[in-house]
């Protein structure tokens, strides 16, 4: 019989690590030739069949995961999730939509990301970052809102395909905060019926701007911070220790000296 | 009979002004659908009651904090100031100009931020960050007001609708800053006529750059400089402290020797 | 007799330095209003008389200046070089490439920054900063000439406006940089004729993106390591007199104590 | 006989260096020359012959370094490489791709960096900080072979110049990473037959700009830990000497008093 524990040290050996690292790219290569007609041409039943091969072995790596470690001990590490999901969206069927589930498909590749260990730190890291600015990136939420409904306001009637809706000036006012085509394309055409609308989007190109320097000034200043405290407390307190020590030395001289004087 | 204390203790309830702040998103969603023609279309005299009801709460609120405070306490915290401002703004009669000031109702959100204490801070640390800043905005602004001038002497006379006025040329000058379309769109045209206008823009673009990235390096250092001298001075106090209390201790038990040695 | 001295100190004073400032910013206004032709139309000729008379108080101020300083006294400061070119550059008779010099005079506003002390600490750190970044200027330049002769010799003869000579190329590169209309403007256009351009153009963008880059970071790294320098100095210098202090008082102690020792 | 030796200190000789200096700028000065067709119609002899006279002291320079450090000892340098190949580019008979192999013989002017010392520690700067951001391009590289896989499914059909394949795509990817009229050039119009495209590229933008911006900051914060620590360890140290000197002095003390004190 197979043993929960046995499978377990099957999956964690780094042979099986490395071979399920290889599917995953040998996938991803076989999922870049299918974009090419040609190749599909000559030999895309070829082609489809080493994709549901790679699939395959996903299916049964999670599943053996499932159950060396049982659902909620699989299901408590984010990366598991998220494989799970990966692997899981190829198996639903493609009726509808069926283009882009084709599509996602290549999402596999980033489970590069969740097996080879410098990878995921380095996520890891961008994704820590995330929280510390939470209160910016709902500032920015908030900036988007207001300027979408003032923008549908105001510009919404005499230019539909901008600022017609909420969903439109959204998108239209993060173009202009990516500063794409902003005066040229969106503001100049828009200041030929109402002269003022610079008093509008200068602003919010300043203020949205403003914002995202304040995130990257943030994250600068965090990473900063994280890798010079690591080094300065350790280089400090291995300086406080020896000269603690020495002056633990110094008083243990005095107390001797002291004590030996007494019963002189 | 209601006392001021009674009101203000009322008005600093967590409950209540949990309301407010329900009462703001809450708003803000209305002013949201307002946007939509169908909505308006189907319900669009719920929405305006709607709209008008959060009004009086934000009347009302205001009004009670102004008898409980004073109108000299009131006006001497600027997020008052702030409040008052923009819910005295969709009090104005919207004769004139009425898209505009329907428009800036939805400003009303932002007293999401004056609600919010880690908002608050947020908003207070970008604002504290302007006055550090003043200098180069001060250059900047007499660099904008002299490209406008030059500008507009040089260029003005051929290209009236980029450099027509002293405005037309700051707001041109301003989009050449932000790099959108300017060599495309502006410069090259621009040089069919005047083939050195290059020496003029390619300069301005440098030196605005520069000074954009002088202002971002002066964020960067300030807040990091913050950041780093409250963990150092915090964690080199208690290091010194400890240093001294050793010190202290071994000078104590030289002088006690020292005391002792003395009727020897 | 008036001594030089006496005009010196006379130029010193506060009045006549404020005086001169306020001089400046009337004739930036001034200078401002001659763009406007309806204001020109109608009060043209008090508005060319004030300037005549701004000018007039810069020609005084800079030649009782070379008075009390004397020219090699005068010259050796770069702020006086620099308002005398300002002031200089007006006095030149306007007869050809009138319009150049005429909107040349508006630079008098930059005499601000030699007059007020806070803009001239900005502009002289700016400009300090500059040589520490020498080499990658150099490194720069290098890759603007080198791009520029290849950009010439592989798409000039087709595209001649871009590419047709030095001059062009390096300008055509110089948009290419700020990524302003890149591809869609250039890069495109160039691949239907050479589909492999993007293998110039690419690298360059990114060799280029990254030396800017580099640019930023040794800013933010020299201006970091001045203002942390200064306070960390300062910090730890008051530290270690105190532990010195306390160390000389210890050995001190003991070496009285070594000679009460001995002749015990 | 010429020895190695002798040939390995001629060449190293400052005159030798400097002149080789020389040469590299005056023929970079020459090649630009070529790129103008009337200078090359008057002196087109003259110039070619320059440039085979520069090259021909390329050539003897080479080999005779080459002789004087042996076939390993030249090669074991990463700038002696860098100088074969570019050299060597120059000699490859050009009778196809041409203009090509033409063009790339200003890459020459490369060489500076090679015998600059400042210019080379700035480089070698540059390229020291790559393996840094090893993961962080690894991921990049993932994104954009993701994307384009995605792109090339999803949008290949109906934009085959944009999305037609894998590397038109990727192209397009690295143009809307750049910002370059990613809305109105590319996006907007394929929103027009897929109407979610959006929810493809905002997130991509939003992403690979974050990457990038972590590269930045990673980069920030290597080049600070790097100037910080240097000086850092060299003022504490030069601290810790002075403190530990003095501790240890204050422990002879005590022994020497602890020894006195014994035979008392």
């Amino acid at each position: 019989m197979i043993s929960r524990t046995r499978v377990g040290s099957f999956l964690d050996q780094s042979s099986v690590q490395n071979f399920i690292l290889g599917v995953i790219l040998f996938n991803a290569i076989i999922l870049g030739m299918e974009t090419s007609a040609p190749i599909m041409d000559r030999v895309g039943g070829l082609i489809t069949l080493l994709d549901q091969l790679c699939l395959a072995v996903f299916v049964v790596e999670i599943a053996a995961k499932l159950f060396a470690r049982g659902v909620a001990g699989f299901f408590s590490r984010g990366w598991n999730i998220f494989d799970f999901v990966i692997v899981g969206i190829s198996l639903v069927p493609a009726t509808q939509g069926l283009s882009v589930l084709r599509a996602l498909r290549i999402l596999r590749l980033l489970r590069v990301v969740s097996v080879a260990p410098s990878l995921r730190r380095v996520v890891e890291g961008l994704v820590n970052a995330l929280p510390g600015m939470g209160s910016v990136f709902l500032l920015m939420g908030m900036l988007f809102y207001i300027g979408s409904v003032m923008a549908t306001k105001l510009f919404g009637a005499h230019f539909p395909e901008w600022f017609g809706d909420l969903g439109r000036s959204a998108y239209s006012l993060f173009q202009i905060m990516t500063l794409e085509s902003w005066s040229m394309g969106i503001v100049r055409p828009v200041m030929e019926v109402f002269p003022y609308a610079w008093a509008f989007f200068v602003p919010f190109i300043m203020v949205t701007t403003f914002a995202v320097v304040n995130l990257l000034v943030g994250l600068i200043v965090n990473s900063m911070q994280d890798a010079h405290h690591a080094e300065n407390v350790e280089r400090t307190d291995s300086y406080r220790d020896e000269v603690m020590g020495r002056l633990a030395n110094i008083e243990a001289l005095l107390k001797a000296d002291g004590a030996k004087g007494r019963p002189d």
